[in-house]
Order: structure tokens, then sequence, then C-alpha cells
């Protein structure tokens, strides 16, 4: 069914599901290959700066859960997940006001693959999933794989805005479509790096309870605050409703792939089933190395050490555009990985980025964030992973390369406006500033 | 669409997808809780015996991978695998007579997820996958959640007959049903315990290419073999239509959850998208663990050692039934963890386990095995885990439930007769031996 994508030539061709149609190459992950040239200044992947974990603590956790318990990291587990993780789980997510039981939690490999799991309990092909508008690109593939239809919702530098929220799902219940979930990062939101504040927190959980309408809060980067704490998580209001995704990859380190899910029980049940169906059970190995790192090792201070470490990346960011660039757009992160930029009209980030590589800077387009080809104005800059010197560099070559763009426009103007009417952009870009 | 499981009083019973109506706790991990008491001799699970693997050797490999390239043991990976590890992979499938390339390899989370994702790829709801009678439970449960019309096709002891094949795949296409895949486990077949023969798998893929449907391999214990190697896996004959699934969990540690799948060219790179989608990507920590393992340690003699072991325990299984139960038909196994016992007429499996636990054994019961209820009047032995005196032990204790069932049996055969008569026998149980 899925011709897509250079397999012409593949005789199962008309074998594949449906759903397989849904399947394509994220833009972000295309890059990593260019991105990852020691030359080129990423500002594109969301890699967190992983070296920052001595290699010492390693090793003596590692050393410890071989010695105290080698044969149970090296067994099947249990579909939910390790006991003893779970209840380090409720500690951590205790940290942002949420009270849970180690029976709601459920381990799994990656937050990701937590999202994967709801998708596949909830969504049938066409049903539709609220998004922000831009959101996550892991989470537009997980949604495109099971053929939901994406509607985003605009957002400002407090987050999702309530009345556009209710404005959107009138029109999906206007056309007769079940809504399945509204899908949130309400913490220093990837990609667009606000926060949803605390009082529409509270606006779009009674929007949602209202609706009967499931809200999936997905906060990998919640501790990752610089300036002051984001506001309590959604589900601290109350534990129906909300499906809250939470991560190890940006607090210790994405290579173990350990995520967790915690639903209201019913979900919850369904979602072990599905997680044994798809894996069996989690790494008992990666949730044995978690648990010792977190119970024995200065975990909250080593929280501290990549809030230092990402606050000083996100200031040299942000000074490095008001110097370079002072008339562009961009929100101003107080956590997270990410800044949204706004490109001036005319410019197209994705046309950029060759451009841009070849000057040594990579960035993600803004198009990777949307599921309807919006975005084309906009790019996301990660400021995680790359040095404060890599990064001044990187935003003087972005800015050389963005200069000339406005240039050539000046130069040519009657053509590149209508080389940009011509492209994708289906409603005016969103600016979050 | 689901009130099944007791959460008929799931406030969000009617927003679940379709197909989350396929999933179900699987009756071998509901095992789990009441075969780890340690007075219980566990027969049910097929927990390979990872004690074998020396803690120094485990301490040596993880401190390497830390010393060598611990922040990229950390990091996100790529979503086809480490290319270091897929080049080991390689070599440990030219064992097996395949001749492949790391770039036809794609690493996943354990063998099980590359099942899911395949399942994924290719399952329209009501689409007809072909599998042995019985299968592996794990498969079951994952053509389930994708709603898939699971056909049985019979084994004897040279594995599924070629004859039975081609009437299935009639059968299907007299429906007008589309057949996407033929799910086979050549090698020590779990629960069957037999292996299918050299001429057979030349046979099997013979129908199959004819009739232009895919061959499923799934091969976890093909190097766990006790008197003879099996023949050359079916994947060897070419490199078209067979999709090949591989696992460190048998030779390494099913805690790592590291498999792998081989797959034709246009496959293969959906798989990759899909399993983007699914988990961004593999454990890169579990996979550098995996690669020095394989790359620094005498995995061959660990490999020695294993065998070793399950043929010893197998010997004991054998000569225990031999001894408690000589009139009990089961197969005897030349490789693998499982043996496949027929009870005699008029007992049930699953109704005498209670019994069984009560006596201090358990047991996986035959229906776990197959998608449509056959199975009452088997069961599935494992002799992996348990030590050899264990095992015996364990026979012994199920030998005195199967002869007091038989005594109850012959005491009040009329009324017994009409319960196996009323239970879900909807064909003659198959007969392996």
């Amino acid at each position: 069914m899925t011709p897509a994508h250079g397999i012409s030539l593949d005789p199962w061709f008309d074998h594949y599901a449906d759903r397989s149609s849904g399947l394509s190459a994220s833009e972000v992950r295309s890059l990593f290959a260019v991105a990852s040239r020691p030359e080129v200044v990423s500002l594109a992947g969301g890699m967190p700066y992983v070296r920052a974990i001595p290699d010492e603590m390693m090793k003596q956790t590692l050393n410890r859960v071989i010695d105290e318990r080698g044969a149970e990291a090296l067994q099947y587990g249990s579909g939910q997940g390790h006991p003893e993780l779970r209840e380090q789980i409720v500690d951590i997510m205790a940290l942002e006001g949420i009270s849970a039981r180690p029976d709601d939690v459920v381990v799994t490999t990656g937050s990701q693959h937590g999202l994967d799991l709801i998708a596949r309990l909830f969504i049938n092909p066409g049903d539709v999933v609220i998004a922000e508008a831009p959101s996550y690109v892991g989470a537009m593939g997980v949604f495109r794989s099971y053929e939901a239809d994406v509607r985003h919702v605009e957002m400002d530098a407090d987050g999702i805005i309530p009345e556009a929220l209710s404005e959107a799902i009138s029109q999906a219940r206007s056309e007769g479509k079940p809504i399945k979930m509204i899908y949130l990062i309400p913490n220093f939101h990837n990609p667009a790096g606000v926060t949803l504040s605390a009082s529409r927190r509270l606006e779009v959980l009674d929007i949602a309870q209202q609706e009967n309408i499931l809200v999936v809060e997905d906060n990998p980067y919640g501790l990752l605050w610089f300036d002051q704490p984001a506001p309590p998580a959604m589900r601290a209001a109350g534990d129906h409703g909300v499906i809250y995704l939470g991560s190890f990859s940006k607090t210790f380190g994405p290579g173990l792939r350990v995520g967790w899910v915690v639903a209201p029980h019913g979900i919850r049940e369904k979602l072990v089933l599905a997680s044994e169906a798809a894996v069996l059970s989690p790494s008992s190995f990666s949730q044995l190395v978690v648990a010792d790192y977190f119970q024995r090792s200065d975990w909250k201070g080593q929280i501290d050490t990549f809030r230092g470490i990402y606050q000083e990346r996100r200031d040299a960011m942000v000074k490095a555009l008001a110097h370079e660039l002072p008339t562009i757009e961009h929100t101003k992160p107080s956590g997270g990985f990410y800044l949204w930029l706004t490109l001036p009209d005319g410019l197209n980030s994705k046309e950029m980025l060759p451009r841009a590589v070849t000057e040594l800077v990579a960035y993600t387009p803004g198009t990777a964030f949307f599921a309807d080809h919006r975005g084309t104005q906009n790019m996301r800059l990660a400021f995680c992973y790359p040095t404060p010197e890599d990064i001044t560099e990187g935003i003087s070559r972005l800015a050389k390369v963005i200069r000339e763009e406005i240039e050539l426009i000046e130069t040519f103007e009657p053509a590149r406006n209508k080389q940009v009417r011509d492209s994708h952009v289906e409603s005016p870009p969103p600016n979050l500033t």
C-alpha cells in the first residue's frame, strides 16, 4: 500500500499493512549523519550531555549491580517493571507535586515506548489527537504510525491557549470524529521552549474533564529548570484523566532506554499487557542500573550539575542571538534543551538547511514538528549538547546564513516571494515570543 | 470496546482502539508469581540459566565499556543498531550457514520486539498468519494484538508438515483472506521441542515462494544443540522471502533485551522506521555490552557451557519421565529448552495445574500455545532453569498428580468424560512424538 521512500522495487510492497503508510524518516534523525561530522556545530539533535556523568560513578554502580544481583540483571523481569525502581520513580515524581503509588507506574523502554503503547491502546485510524503547535517530532512519528488525525493548537509564551483548545475540540466534534487524547509537553517544551503556566494547566484539565478526553502529559525535562521550578505537574492535580510520561533519558542517560508511564488503573493494566506483547519486559539490566544509581548516588547533585551546564549553554545561545541577530524572534526557555526561532518573512528553514550545513552549522527545520506541513519559517535550536563556545560559533555561522538569505530576498524579492507562496504554508507560522 | 479482564469499572473503557481487545494476560506470565515461590519446582518459565555467566567476566566487560566508550553507551544511538554489533551478528549467523551483510541487520529490543515490529508492518485486522501447532506463546500475543487470524498447521517429529501447510494456504485462499506470513521456529521448537528437518526446510521455502508468502524464521535456540547441530537456517537458502529473527537472550542474557532481525532490503528499511517510531533506538548501553562480550570474551566456550548444562537437564527430565511416567507420550528435544507432553485421554492440563502447584510443581498448559483453544491435553515442560536434581524431584511430583488424575478418571469415568467433552477441544490434540 506504500510505494513511497524509494522502495518501489520492494517485491513485498503490496503485502504491508495499511498503517505502514504512516512510517516515514524523521527529519531530525536524517540529520544525524550530517550533524555528527566533527567540524559541524550541531544545534539540531537533542542529545543530553551525558559526559557530565562521571565514569567512576558509573563503574561503581555497575560493579555493585553485578556483585549484588548479577543474575537478576541478566534475567527476564516483570512486564510492569522492577518494584524497587517503581518505588524510586514515585519519590522522583513527588518533586513535581505528584502523589502516586508504585503500583500506578509502568516502566517502559524509554518514554518513547510509553507513548507508542498509549497510541497503540487508544488510536483507531482517523481518530483525532490534539497536540500543541509545534509538538515533539517523535510523538508526531508515533501518531502518524497509528494513522491518527493530529490537530495542532496554537501556543503563546504561556503554552497552549485554552480558547484555541476548546475551538479545536468543537471543530473535531462537529465533524463527528472521536478525540482520543490531548498530548502536551507542559515543561520547557520540545521544540518550543515555553512552559505552560500554572493557571492554564488547570484550565486545560477542566476542559479535558468536561469533554471527557484523556490528557497525555509528557515530561522529560521537568527537573531541568534554570530560573525557577516549573509549576506542579498536571498529574499533580489528580489521578484521573491524566496519563503521565516520565524519562531517565535527561536526568541520567538515554542509552539505557528507561522511562515510565503513570496511568489510571484500568489503562495501566492494559499498558502492561501491551508492553508484554511488544517487548516481554523492559531491560532488567538497565532498570537495576538506574535503581542503584538513584539509590546510592547523589542524583540530586547530578541534576544540579546538569542544570548548571544547560543554563550556561542557554545563556550562551540567547546572548549570541541578541548579538548576531537582534531583530529575530525566538523563545526564551527557562529550562530544558530547546529554543524556537521564527525567521523573517520569505525565509524557509528547510530550504536554507543545506546552505547552513555548508557553513558548518545544523539545526532542525520547523516542519519536523507539525503533522500538517506548517513550520517552514521556524527552526528548533538545541543548546543541550555543544559547549558554550561552540554555541557562540554556531550562532555566528547561522547568523551569516540568515543575513545572506535576507540579502538574497531583498535583491530578488519578486521571485522569492512567489517561491514562498508556492511552498506548503497552510497557516501563518506560530509566534511564541 | 473491551470490557474484559475485570476492568468493567474503567471509565475509559469506550475510548480504547479496536486492537486493544486482542490484549490478554499470557498464561505463561500469570504463572510467574506462583512459580517463583522457592518451594515450587518450576518447569513452567523459559528462563535461561544466566548464573552460568561468570560475574567476574561481566564486570570486566562493563568496566571496559565505561572506560572505552562510556559516553557512547549512555547516549542515543542509531535506529538500526550499532554498526559494530551488526558486524558481530553477521559472524554469529555464519555459524548457521547464513550469509548476510551488517546492513541487512536491524538490532531490536529483544527479538520479541522484532516480531512486534514485523507484525505491525504487515498485519491488517483479519489477515492470516500461519503458525505451527503449537507455537510460541509470545508470538500468539503479538499476532492477537494486531488482530491477526492465526491458522495452526500440524507438526510431527520432523516439524511442520508441508502437505498440511499447503492445505492451510489453500483453505485461507479459498476464503479470500490475505496470508501475510508463515511464522516458524525451525530449531528446538518452543514449546514442541522438535526440529524442522533439512529437506522439509526446502519444501516449506518452495511452497512459500510459489505462494508469494513471507517466511518469518524465529531462531533463539539454534546454537543450543545437544546431539548434533541443527540443519542450516532457512535464511541460509537465500536472502529473499525470509525474515530471520535472532536473539542474545539465550546465548548471553535476556535482561539486556538485545535481539535482531535480518530482512530483505525494502522490509528492512521500513523496520528501521517502525523501530524508531516505537523506541527511537535500541539501548546503546546493552548493545555495547553485548558487542564487547562477543569481541573480547570466549563466547563460543560460554555457549559450550550452556549446551552442557541444558543437555544434562534434558537428560535428567527424559530419564525421570521414563522412570515415572513410562507410558506418557512426549517429544525428545535435541536442543533448546522445552519438551512437549501429551496427557492421556480425559486429562486437562489447565484444570490440573492448581493441583500440581499444590504438590509444588508448575508447568505451562498447552492451551497457551494455540490461538484456538487447542492444547488442553498438552503441557510444556521447561528443563532450562532448574537443576537436574530439582527436575527429577519435579517430575516425580508431576507424576504423582498425573497418576492421581488418571485414578480419578477411572473411578468417575462417566462424569469426567462429559466434562472433557464440554471443554474447548476443537480438534484432536497434536501428537508430536
